[in-house]
């Protein structure tokens, strides 16, 4: 069986190989949030659906390793001082607490220029046709952009201390968290030589399992518990900001998961291969207790 | 005659339109920044160069217009506090100065983006076809990330408080100044379907004044007279950094410009069409008083 995860790692390390060069620091920093990564989601969307559109690993890599690069930037950047000001980021000392606030700012940078610069290699356009490349990066940079994830981020800094409505707070999650899973999982139907249907079907699956994905974190934010503080483990909570939950209430909420879920796995029908992979991960991602 | 300026300003605020969203002041950050703009040199050299190569204006305007957006954006980082921390940027408050730190960052971020984003749609790739479009983003995103211009900026951060030797300044100049000069050159050439040979010549001609362009500057950094302030207008150098004229003296230096302006200059020979131009702008550039 296709291991992504291994791939992902791999493919990422060879794609920035650390060499002796006056720059070097730059490099250890983008390395060090690269290799700290987590599921790698959005890689492993981009595997799948190139696989279910019977396109092959060797076309997918350099996409899967792209949205995976935006994402690290926009962890890099977002826990700047300026922005969340986070210390740590899975455990480990974030970006900034180990090289420097300039270094992190420029370390995230060069790793939004690598994605795109990966999708459009030579190589890249061999494995996949001119045009694939082209449309990769193009969904990509819309996703990634001013319309998306970083649109989403200003609406999160801008709603900050306000009750924000619902229909903001889906603006919000819509464009922070669903885009980029929904870039990953258009750029594997597109670098499978996908029809233009089965791109839409591809672009809904991402959509709703994002959506899903964040309003289950907020239901977990309020029902778990963190057995050494004995308190709700809030995350990202701590400054009065609307969530699902607090608009809504839990019961509501999990209904809402359920149903995008659905929506998710109806996408896959206009798919002809094998479904079942991508229709577990929507479940999983919705039943997931952590 | 083709008024690149006109078209580069109004293509600028035509890929970035106000509208009104959630997001706005991200957009109006974006725009602030980029329609602050100077000369417009390296938007100047697409048009240039793809006029040079017969190709036609709105082909090279995206890629006019990316290049700025690359340029603005590294900008604006680098006015960050944790970076130069400058508050003014062209006799303007800097970004940050006007719309906070957060969103200066996030600004910066969506500019790049947006830069591929114009780079790779379906307009361009009708406009000068799938395989320019993802040649013109491959050479931006090499010449802008970590070994390129943000290499370069990273070995201008490192080098602070240090006697650089002249081979660390030649490589800090040629990565943080001339890379996106000579991107701008042969973005120009490719958008026009320009032969490999002339393409590789426009890289040349852009390299050259790129570094003549950064020597020139810390000539008039010790030759120029603040009349208000009676003293030498000294830039960047207040932290004891190395410059060529530290290190080679004005002489030595004023010849190096020549024979790199004189070098640009030649590999315009590899052309058919009307090289005076961009002849004209290499002496123009080595010659300018401030």
């Amino acid at each position: 069986m296709f291991d992504y995860l291994k791939t992902t790692e791999e493919a990422l390390a060879a794609y920035l190989p650390l060499k002796d060069c006056r720059e070097k620091k730059l490099i250890e920093a983008m390395q060090y949030s690269l290799a700290a990564g987590g599921k790698r989601v959005r890689p492993r969307l981009v595997f799948e659906f190139n696989a279910l559109c019977n396109g092959f690993p060797e076309g997918a890599t350099p996409f899967a390793c792209a949205v995976e690069m935006i994402h690290t930037y926009s962890l890099i950047h977002d826990d700047l001082p300026c922005m969340d000001d986070d210390d740590l980021r899975r455990g480990k000392p974030s970006n900034h607490k180990v090289y420097g606030e300039d270094i992190a700012l420029l370390a995230g940078d060069a790793l939004q220029t690598l994605a795109f610069e990966i999708m459009t290699n030579d190589k890249t356009a061999e494995l996949v046709g001119e045009k694939a490349c082209r449309q990769c990066a193009n969904v990509l940079s819309r996703y990634a952009g001013a319309n998306g994830m970083v649109g989403g981020q200003v609406i999160d800094l801008l709603s900050e201390n306000t009750d924000a409505p619902i229909e903001v707070l889906r603006e919000m999650d819509y464009k922070k968290t669903a885009c980029l899973i929904k870039a990953a999982c258009e750029m594997g139907a597109i670098s499978a030589g996908a029809s233009e249907q089965q791109i839409k079907a591809a672009s809904r699956y991402g959509e709703c399992i994002g959506i899903a994905f964040q309003i289950k974190d907020d239901i977990l934010d309020v029902t778990s518990t963190n057995d050494e503080l004995g308190k709700p483990v809030g995350s990202d909570n701590d400054n009065n900001k609307s969530t699902y939950v607090s608009l809504l209430g839990v019961s509501e909420c999990a209904k809402l998961v359920n149903l995008l879920t659905e929506n998710a796995v109806e996408a896959l029908e206009y798919f002809n291969g094998d479904i079942n992979t991508l229709k577990k991960f929507a479940y999983e991602l919705a039943e997931r207790t952590k």
